[in-house]
């Protein structure tokens, strides 16, 4: 509770207020700061109790379930005109948002790469709440908050000091901006007059394997998906490199102009790591932009015994990755960091009058962060990336990191140990793919998509038995169950449950009688 | 503190573990949870606490204060390897960065069109952090929330059920997605292509007073700066409607291809509001895509006194606007909404197979928000919104917007009454631009930019002071202190303490003695 009287709070600027300038400027002013402090901290800290309590009990709940027709007409209302008190809201939220979540925060949630959030973060989220700051720029505490987290990351990827950075929402966007900048670096005219006017198409290179966002740049930066050339991958899914420079010499020879080379340190299908040393490698010779796709392999350096792995990532040019995914920080934030801070600047620094800074005051500071991406308007992000690594320290991080492959390793051996399930790819980090068959003597009809359907089918019956969710993908034609590990709340034995629930559904799936009429495997 | 003893926690679904598959597989696992949940509540609500009291004692503190070198020295360490203890943590939080906040959140701080947070959304922000929610899709509550308040504000600015919307950082991220889907609706093929197939030069308008963030998204987007076509504005900053057709044939007579049209709710150097209904009509008459970027003017439409001056809004073919600014949501909060779904989605949407949806779990749902806009990865930032909207209902907003506006004219009447003072452009919603001149018989090399340098000098002196903090920026090439009223903590007392405040440091500075050498007003 509050530790001073919550009536009126003196302002030490304040003098007697000057007459009113005229009739019309009488009367109360009206604000939306609560009437009353007390009653105010007694339901926001009710709140923060549930809060907590949700995260302490993570486990004992379903992974997920669906939310209800009648909940999503509830929220479906015409727009509120009346305040209603904080209270009343509150027990909406709890009623309707809090018990269906993403489900990332339990230990069985597998499905895609979600982070799975961390108590601290919650304080910190808090706090940056109150604070509210912009952090476009100007000179305050948070700015230098974020300065200290990019300079952190500067060190650990062994970035120059000249090197820049700039906190983002994820990857999809740090991918942008790094694509915006290599584009710029090479047609230097395109923030003047655009694309038309460069002399040759540009192009950029990746593996079959990229995400989709880096495509989504390529689009919205003007270049066209078309642009970005992808090439065919090896047996572990990693970028062909012999392939690749092929593919820039045909380039070449018909006049096009490559300019960057994504590489991907853990790809979202698989996991796998690009051979980072050998693009580094053909980059410089080939004289491109070496952007590195790290969204959540990059964190690896943070393990001795995973390092090796992105061996090369210290010699990208641009490199992206996410703070929500492997250190757990609430959604959203991510980073993109730039070897050449000078052409980082020269994409996205802008300074109109009004954003003009000045020698001292609110609008010093040397460098702003709206001169290094696209956002003005910034929330303080840079804050709950801060507690973390304070808070937990960085080589805690690389412990976790480890132990989700161990338990991914350990996911990989129970799976070979089961005829009804097959491995689909290497599991090279964190990663695992794989599917139910059913066993030999089984309905001989299941094969191909109707094995891709039981599997799908298979899948939503975990999501919907609240047991565990995975993801799914395809991989060379065949749908795969996708395991991946980002959670340090999973332990050894939730993988044992998950094989369990895996078979059980398999065979439930797998027996004739339950395509009856009927039920949904026909759907 | 939790109402269940913080030991084990039960798990519904967790059988006996299996036996471990090989030595490697043993020993303890970790995680990211507090060991100690009572003691980790402790420190929560003492934070919690600590949030409050910094929101209720607003006015108490000074405005601003730069961050002394020895805090910069203390945040500026080499990266944590160790962990920490979270009161430690929050210890040099309280120390280092708290004090040293934009100061957006006192009622004096008048520079740039920032909001002013409020004690609700603190609430909000630690339950989303708790939730850990990412909204790039699939199916659970935080995506229909999303939805919820997306469809308020369609009711709001009287969008077609068809119309689309997504919640991004704020106006910078709406304009640069508007203008990608005006793009791609007029190149269909720049998507797949880019934009060298496209036969003809695209050309943007918008007038001279636009925003820079929209420049950004033209440059980003590939279309180059220069095909933005800045045009000149009427006495009262609103772009010259007559100027603009004549520019549009211009344009098409050279045989590029016009496409958009931006017109302003709310300039950010005066306020002013362009014709939006000239507009619309105008790019009817064209075939134009036309987009107002109503980053806190747009909200003019919750006020029965204002909604007039943004008439037309409600026929553009997309809108951005903020929830942080006129809304005072935490930062980050905006919106974007397009009157054709279909060609938002047209532009955006892209599912690769690890992103597929399905007819039930939890990659259902019918529409993923990151099919509408660049990421993937999404916060759960809908809640700030909802929770905004359900505390204080749509009517209170629109009652503050029109109090600021209302103590905007305030201002200007303070000034009308002071010789010393003089207004450098018309007050139209809530910003107030004017400028310190000294008295007849002054110091008579105060003109031109003597005089600019002064009321710059002035600006950062009120800063240090801690009194109020207003902005800066050119008008017909003369230097204005910058007065922006989004807060609703301010008072109209607050104003007549500002026209004091400039008095007395004009006063001080155009007097010769503290031209001294020593002083900074030679800097």
């Amino acid at each position: 509770m509050p530790s001073k009287p919550p009536e009126a709070v003196d302002d030490p600027h304040r003098s007697t207020p000057a007459p009113a300038a005229g009739e019309q400027f009488q009367g109360p002013e009206l604000s939306l700061d609560p009437d009353d402090w007390y009653s105010f901290a007694a339901s926001a800290h009710a709140a923060l109790d549930d809060a907590i309590e949700f995260l302490r009990t993570a486990r004992q709940r379903p992974v997920w379930q669906p939310v209800p027709q009648s909940v999503r007409a509830a929220l479906n209302t015409s727009i509120p005109l009346q305040e209603q008190s904080l209270d009343e809201v509150y027990h909406e939220f709890k009623e309707l948002i809090l018990p269906y979540s993403t489900g990332n925060t339990h230990p069985r949630f597998f499905g895609w790469v979600h982070g799975a959030g961390s108590a601290d973060g919650v304080v910190a989220e808090m706090l940056a709440a109150a604070m509210n700051a912009n952090c476009g720029g100007r000179d305050h505490g948070a700015i230098y908050v974020e300065r200290a987290v990019v300079d952190w990351c500067k060190q650990l990827f062994a970035m120059p000091d000249s090197a820049s950075g700039l906190l983002v929402s994820g990857t999809s966007m740090a991918n942008l901006i790094a694509l915006a900048v290599a584009r710029n670096a090479r047609a230097e005219q395109s923030r003047a007059n655009g694309l038309r006017d460069h002399p040759r198409q540009l192009v950029a290179y990746a593996s079959s394997e990229i995400h989709q966002c880096v495509v989504k740049a390529m689009e919205i930066l003007g270049l066209g998906a078309a642009s970005l050339r992808r090439i065919a991958t090896d047996g572990e899914f990693r970028i062909d490199l012999r392939a690749l420079g092929e593919r820039i010499a045909a380039d070449r020879e018909r006049g096009l102009e490559p300019f960057c080379v994504v590489g991907t340190a853990g790809t979202v299908n698989t996991g796998a790591v690009d051979d980072l040393e050998g693009l580094a490698a053909l980059c410089a010779a080939e004289q491109l932009w070496f952007h590195v796709d790290g969204a959540f392999g990059a964190l690896c350096v943070l393990s001795d015994a995973l390092k090796a792995k992105v061996k090369g990532i210290e010699r990208a040019d641009s490199l992206a990755f996410d703070f929500h995914k492997w250190m757990h920080v609430p959604y959203d934030a991510g980073c993109i960091l730039v070897r050449r801070g000078d052409l980082h600047r020269a994409a996205f620094s802008m300074r109109p009058p009004y954003l003009g800074a000045m020698p001292r005051g609110l609008a010093g500071a040397a460098e702003w962060p709206c001169d290094l991406g696209p956002e003005l308007s910034r929330g303080f992000r840079a804050l709950k990336v801060w507690f973390a690594i304070k808070r937990h320290g960085m080589r805690r991080f690389g412990e976790l990191i480890a132990q989700n492959c161990s338990q991914a390793r350990y996911l990989a051996e129970l799976i070979s140990h089961e005829p009804e399930l097959e491995l689909l790819a290497p599991v090279s980090l964190n990663i695992v793919c794989f599917r139910y068959r059913p066993p030999a003597g089984g309905d001989p009809a299941l094969v191909g998509g109707a094995l891709d359907l039981l599997n799908e089918e298979l899948v939503q019956d975990l999501h919907e038995s609240g047991v565990a969710a995975p993801s799914t993908t395809r991989l060379r034609g065949r749908l795969a169950i996708r395991v991946n590990i980002t959670n340090h709340r999973s332990r050894r034995a939730d993988f044992d449950l998950l094989v369990d629930a895996i078979l059980s559904a398999g065979r439930r799936r797998a027996a004739p009688t339950t395509r009856a009429p009927g039920t949904s495997a026909s759907a």
